[in-house]
């Protein structure tokens, strides 16, 4: 296995099954253990032009938590991105002052920009509607943890699969298991046509439909994406289906004894907040392992494979 | 004494007098020492929806001086709030990352609804119009140190008794204390009812009046607040009182030897600047002690209330 | 050489040579060594009124490398400003919850009054078109390192030299050292006069001219500022005269060996990305001494001249 150490972290599509099982492995350990300071006098920048609440406080807690320490801004307007400094200028600036870069944009293609001028590893934090490979990594920790198990379950990505970065990156990770996936949306938002093209190259099974309850007694993880109004065409349509998209406390009468639900947050109205007593809903415990995986992501890159070993 | 540990801090009514005599004695103390670092492992998540200096910062520095570390965000718009995520949802994903939470929002009860939410401790750093409570502490503690006592005085509260926060944690603490208060307000801003409702169940004496020069010889303490003109339903009523409302220099020579000038700041022109340098103004040391306030509250509820025992 | 503990940084006039020698020389090692962690205890608050990339980030990063620790807000709409609090009043809070501020202002004078309001040592980080004392400091450690020598070099300054704060800061400093300078800018952007003045007083060499390509071949070094096109009062001149302040790759050709071309940053097109792979391109360097130099102030300001004895 390659070595994590100052690697970028940019694509879902970046990894072999190998390193993602040891990253989920070294996740686990971090839920698991005392914190140790192995990451004292490292200091992480945090680059958010979008906002955020738990991916920029997730990453910033588990870098404190490692002992290292935090730079960085949390909107486009306090940085001089406002003044009219291109983001390449913005991150060899920021290399100086930082070990590491984790960075959130609006627009695909800016993580893979910062990373080639970056002297320093950069972490894509979110890539406008493109990816999200660091919630991509957290889900498929959730998933083992939870469900005991990635390999043989059945998947179901419902929403927005179309702009939702999150399900992109998941659906990249996921071609290293041997999973049948579920794609759910209205014609409009189906998974994007790239996303598509690899995983048929890498021989992914998956089927495509449009009401995630005429599968739901099949699946053992159904991951709700929000749909927002604003990217439907028509409005009417998105009137339409609207409630074809929102779980309700009565649709889990329907599902498996070992059925999970899970969500990247922030929810809008996909899930009623009546299911979140259930013991079938785990997506507040996906936030919690978030920050046991940056924990992982921020050890690896910064320290390299080993440092675990010594503690 | 209940203990202190992970108790949530949301109202100056949720405190006996024994309580309030002991957060005071250790905040004494923490003025008094060298910071030790018993907050070494711990995290601050500093949720503010509304701009603030003085009580983010000194919660901020009070847990940076106390050894733990801090995230958080200081707007609204940073937030995942903006992408319309509710508190609670907010709440539930945010406890993940850290020990304990200060949130301020311009919303009455939302601090009691993040606490219901919430498995870590909450601190109301400001509930709207409705309280601060650990401004009324602050206020209390710097009483206690300049004045030497809190029995037995005369205390003015001035400004808008309606809508300022400020005033009312304050005079739930008072209840504890054998005081004499002065509501000093335009009968269009006169202190809520639902505190006037409490402070007769306590049995508190208080006096209601228009004028604070009227009873200024009397006082041991005024206590000065902001009057913001858009409270006014009539603005020529506001033009005709706002100089009633406004504290200058030659103010001081009707006030006893012993008066004290307070106000929460900010400060917009209700004290004149001519007053600053009075030894009977004690505004910015109020400031001062806020610190010392939030690092006995920090103290207290992450640690207990034996924590500086071992110190 | 006066003590720099304690001492406010606030304009390039308040250095003698010995003092700035000195600074640099902190500075220089600084890049050299493991980072001792001699502010550990210390708190900084960074109040800036204005974005800012460089000069945030790296005082922050300065910080943290030391060991201290970091407060602040990074806009005036999360402070009480927002609320009507004079700057005068947000000092005096302040300074009870940090032992050192770093203030940007869009007002120039703004830094002197925090500084005579405060009893912890004030750092100017940009006050209005005035000053940015800290920035020309960096640009002299630049120049030492890079060029070997200050003293015997020409430096052109180019672009905004009216509004543009980093070249007066310079201009100021470098009265210290034995250069001639060249001043280059549009007729409506010359050199402002009181920065004219304390030159010719402090009797150092300078000539003004319109265009750098005239002197280019005469230069060891020339610092590029940004020229903004909402400062010409006449928008057809600066459409005439926009490309003589644009230096591009084949400019290169007409330059000394020894030449070293700056930039404080954010660049809009002052100078041409096909630049910025020459040696002789120094600008992102210019951003990695800017923290030494910081780390090197800090440590002078907060801990004085002797500091690094013990190191």
């Amino acid at each position: 296995m390659k070595d994590f150490k100052n690697r970028d972290i940019l694509s879902g599509k970046d990894f072999e099954r190998d390193e993602i099982d040891y990253i989920l492995e070294i996740g686990k350990k971090m839920g698991n253990n005392e914190y140790p300071k192995i990451l004292d006098g490292k200091i992480l920048a945090t680059l958010f032009f979008e906002p955020s609440t738990r991916t920029r406080l997730s990453f910033e807690s588990a870098m404190l938590r490692l002992g290292g320490k935090v730079v960085g801004f949390q909107s486009r307007d306090v940085s001089s991105i406002k003044k009219g400094e291109t983001i390449a200028d913005t991150i060899r600036t920021v290399q100086n002052y930082s070990d590491i870069i984790v960075m959130r944009h609006s627009l695909e293609g800016v993580d893979r920009m910062a990373a080639k001028f970056s002297t320093v590893p950069v972490i894509n934090a979110g890539s406008g509607p493109s990816e999200h490979p660091t919630q991509g990594l957290l889900d498929l920790l959730t998933i083992k943890e939870e469900c005991g198990t990635i390999d043989g379950l059945n998947i179901g990505l419902c929403g927005d699969l179309k702009y939702g970065r999150t399900v992109h990156s998941l659906s990249y990770l996921l071609c290293n298991y041997e999973v049948n996936l579920y794609f759910i949306s209205p014609d409009s938002l189906k998974m994007r046509a790239r996303v598509v093209d690899w995983l048929r190259k890498k021989q992914l099974k998956f089927k495509e439909t449009e009401k995630f309850r005429d599968i739901l007694p099949l699946l053992d993880v159904l991951y709700m994406t929000r749909i927002q109004a604003e990217r439907f065409v028509d409005k009417e349509e998105y009137e339409k289906v609207k409630g074809v998209y929102i779980f309700r406390k009565k649709d889990l009468t329907e599902t498996r004894d070992n059925f999970r639900l899970m969500h990247p947050l922030p929810r809008i109205d996909e899930i009623s907040t009546s299911v979140d007593d259930s013991k079938k809903a785990i997506y507040f415990k996906q936030a919690k392992y978030g920050m046991y995986l940056r924990m992982a992501l921020l050890g690896l890159v910064l320290k390299g494979n080993d440092f675990m070993r010594n503690l």
